[in-house]
């Protein structure tokens, strides 16, 4: 890993290649500076499969989500090349690529990396890739973290007290117990972050961030025997014979392009082949947010927050704890928000009123940024309200996907833009807690950084910089998690002696865009109070009334209408 | 009045006149059988004056609203000539006139009955009627509570422990010590319902129920000198000297119709003219909702609950009780839900999905329409969603108007329907905790029946009988104060012997027009028992945190602009 520079030679490149939820994002980058030379988006022909299942039409149970291996396929064949030709560069000039993805999508493979799902189980649901939001193994992860608390199992409290049903092992468990047939042919386990850079490499690799955080991988193993065989018998093994594998760090080079895939993407064969990663943790450094204590907020739909840190704490609520996880020779931390952009969208698709829609007609605005306007010149508490940011539940620090959202402070004067103000707040409040939990548990955050979709409305950034009354910098970058992977790229092509280097040369990050006004930020101080009050009442109770009315609801659709789905939301 | 009734004479008619907020509408109905003949409606030229009096244009303070006197008057010269040619009815059959009007609405006027407000004080805003929402005399109005609780005074225990801002004496006080050059001029203050009459019989008259209830007369007597003395000692002749009058019972003859106002009527010089009364007490009649335990719920923007018992209880929370203030001879109890149909048009008024709007299109559906289609076949509780219907404060039986709405168990997946209904459902557990109180108290609720233009909403009346577990009885008028007023007219031109015998003759009721369903009722006791949790938690602490929003939204608005209405919900 030692190779030293190579700025002074003529100019080289790196592919990073982002596959997020709907579609793979490839972009060619400089590999000096980090300039981002062409990019090109593939949409997944099957996208996100909830319904029926491809080829058979099979009906697919309540809460499935599952993914077509062809479709990942397809974004190294199309958009790759088309990157390439965007770029307009020399693919001779290309030493290495790297890839992301979302996480915990987990697929059944054979010893040779073929995937179920083009054997002739196809037919079978079990035997297809299962999106990170498959969230049909509620049961299994019950169990799991049941049995985990029960036996003290020490690898629980890394991550906030609960294993998501998302994760690898709730998701084979669900796996082995309603279709054992599958699970006998399943003879690796693997995440899609890995299998992708199997199908790059010609051979396994297994990265430390999808092990840790979504692999209960710690301390240099997975759960033990006695634990899985006390969860189902014909679990016990299932760490060992379809899990183990070395672990390659991010930014390791795990081999190199074969001619398949080099034909595939029109790179030149043998370049560099780095470890999988995960699109949220893989954007640190493109935002330079590698030094400890650097938090970086992916903001979108949801919003994930990974900050790295000296050592190991226990931070109470945390999606998890890995070292090396975001960058080697470090902890990383990872919190989240279940909903974020998306509650926003939500209040939106309730409708405007029709004078609004004709305002936005008239002025060219879409309605978020018409609604923000309306709500900007509004001083701090001059809406009246607060509201809980748990239309989705709450991914951390509670950890309970069965909260749900509250609005408090209702008149008949209240406006559009007054709830979507409160909301925004909301979610501000939210990561307000986040931060706070970390630094209480020791993690200091030194600077916010965010990146994603949202780091674009000027009053949510501002309201977030009031609300945390710290700067907020900006993530130069529109495609953080593919700039990511190609810096990654370029450190396992030996371009950059290590990422935090890369990130160095090849990151941007705007400092302190914004910065918070004291007078607001002190009335955003008696608003969070009030938050906060919401939070413990509603959030903290034993026996909680946001439980109850989804207990009375899911009773209540599945008497109106058994073979529904109650658990939409 | 004990005249035989004259059923058997030529048919004789009678005119009520209903004064709203925005209109005043006349009714002929038929003595014998309530038939109505003919009807007509005059919209108030200056409507509500809220931001600049008539004339003059002067700018009004927040919180203020008032009326013009000539406003009233054109209804006489309008609307009753116009509803007798509707009717078709020769006007020499006509035998007796009576008015109900909103109240607390209440002017200042000479001794000869001239408003302040058309002599050369003009000018000033408090020469002007103050219509009953005008909420700028609250700081008085908590020196007044404050005061008699302090005092221990007997009378306030009838008005559930709070004299509304509202009411005679706040606004009074706030006259006089705003501007007492208006007060010293204020030779009578007069409840418009009581003024109307004196413009139709040239002499003064004051009636048992907006005595009652609005003007503290309890046990034959004012509030004392000494405790008027008390809140300010130029108050101390207040009610000797500006109030004092004999009471006239509702359905009591107090004069004659005058040539002048014949004229502008066209109702013969001489016709009994009855006692004033008030549009909700009013309507009792024309709904048969005399008997003792009949309740009568006038639902509209707001929800006003009537009924009699037998005895004099102390219902906690009430908005009053009045002896003789429905019908002569019980005890007339009156509650009330600050905002019931203006909670509906709120959430309509936040917009609605564009398919929403393009679906009404294409049904011809309004949008409560649609949106109660949407709700109707939901399971009780399948929204999951619990509300707080304080969007306008609480009058009954919190009294508490500086409390606002919540809204909890929001998820992405909640439709505007699902919100509307939980609004509806809200509502319902209001009004149930209003009829829990009145039986607790010791006021027997035997029947339930509705009045009013929400009772047209078929899904609001099967919610309410399903969550009070009662079948729900409807007013057949659909101009309940209208007729209650002509048949309040009938009883004092001797027509028939009392009011709850021409309510029999007259008024008409559909009994148990919508039934509950003992399986939804199951379901909503579940979702009540949440509601009360909400209720307990937001509406009894001793530090309310719906208050202190309340402050801090003032506080916040104050400061951006000092001189905007920052109580305007």
């Amino acid at each position: 890993m030692n190779v030293p520079p190579i700025s002074s030679s003529p100019e080289r490149h790196v592919v990073g290649v982002d596959f997020g939820t709907l579609s793979g994002r490839a972009v060619v980058v400089r590999v000096s500076d980090g300039e981002e030379l062409g990019t090109a988006v593939h949409e997944y022909r099957h996208g996100v499969i909830e319904t029926r299942l491809p080829g058979t039409g099979r009906q697919l149970p309540p809460d499935w989500a599952l993914q077509h291996p062809a479709d990942w396929r397809q974004v190294l064949q199309t958009a790759v090349p088309a990157a390439l030709a965007a770029a307009g560069v020399d693919p001779a000039t290309v030493i290495g690529i790297a890839t992301d993805f979302t996480a915990c999508t987990v697929l059944p493979v054979t010893a040779d990396g073929t995937p179920l799902a083009e054997t002739a189980l196809a037919d079978r649901p079990h035997a297809w890739p299962k999106l990170w939001k498959h969230h049909a193994a509620q049961e299994q992860a019950d169990r799991i973290n049941e049995l985990a608390h029960r036996r003290g199992e020490k690898w629980i409290s890394r991550y906030g007290g609960k294993i998501s049903a998302e994760w690898q092992f709730a998701k084979a468990l669900q796996l082995l117990e309603e279709d054992p047939g599958v699970y006998a042919a399943t003879e690796r386990w693997i995440e899609a972050a890995d299998w992708i850079v199997w199908q790059l490499t010609g051979a396994e690799s297994r990265n430390t961030c999808t092990a840790g955080y979504k692999g209960i991988f710690q301390d240099g193993e997975y759960p033990s025997e006695e634990y899985l065989a006390a969860l189902n018998p014909e679990f016990a093994d299932f760490a060992r014979t379809r899990l183990a594998h070395r672990l390659s760090p991010l930014g390791s080079r795990v081999g190199c392009l074969t001619a398949e895939s080099a034909a595939w993407t029109g790179l030149p064969e043998g370049i560099a082949v780095a470890a999988g990663n995960v699109d949220a943790h893989v954007a640190a450094p493109a935002a330079q947010a590698v030094e400890n204590g650097r938090l970086l907020a992916i903001m979108g739909t949801s919003t994930c927050h990974v900050v790295n840190g000296a050592t190991l704490a226990d931070v109470p609520g945390i999606c998890g704890v890995v070292d090396g996880g975001i960058v080697e020779g470090a902890y990383g931390y990872e919190a989240g928000q279940s909903a974020v952009g998306d509650i926003f969208a939500w209040w939106l698709s309730q409708g405007m009123p029709t004078e609004y829609v004709a305002e936005a007609e008239a002025t060219g605005e879409d309605a978020h940024q018409l609604l923000s306007r309306k709500a900007a010149t509004q001083p701090v508490g001059g809406h009246g309200l607060v509201a809980l940011d748990w239309l989705n539940g709450n991914r951390s620090t509670l950890v309970d996907h069965h909260l749900s959202g509250v609005i408090v402070g209702l008149t008949l004067a209240t406006r559009p833009e007054d709830v979507y103000r409160a909301l925004l707040e909301a979610t501000a409040f939210g990561t307000r807690t986040i931060v706070e939990a970390l630094e209480q548990g020791g993690v200091p955050v030194t600077e916010f950084i965010v990146t994603g979709g949202l780091k674009k409305n000027p009053l949510l950034m501002q309201i977030y910089a009031d609300v945390l009354r710290r700067p907020i910098s900006l993530a130069v970058s529109a495609q953080g998690p593919a700039l990511g992977s190609a810096i990654h790229a370029a450190v396992a092509a030996g371009a950059h002696p290590d990422v935090r280097t890369a990130a160095a040369a090849m990151g941007r990050v705007e400092r302190a865009a914004y910065r918070p006004d004291p007078e607001r930020a002190d009335g955003y101080d008696v608003l969070f109070a009030e938050y906060r009050e919401l939070h413990e009442h509603f959030g903290t109770a034993a026996d909680k009334q946001l439980h109850r009315l989804r207990r009375i609801r899911n009773a209540a659709l599945a008497k109106a209408a058994p073979t529904q789905n109650s658990e939409e939301s």
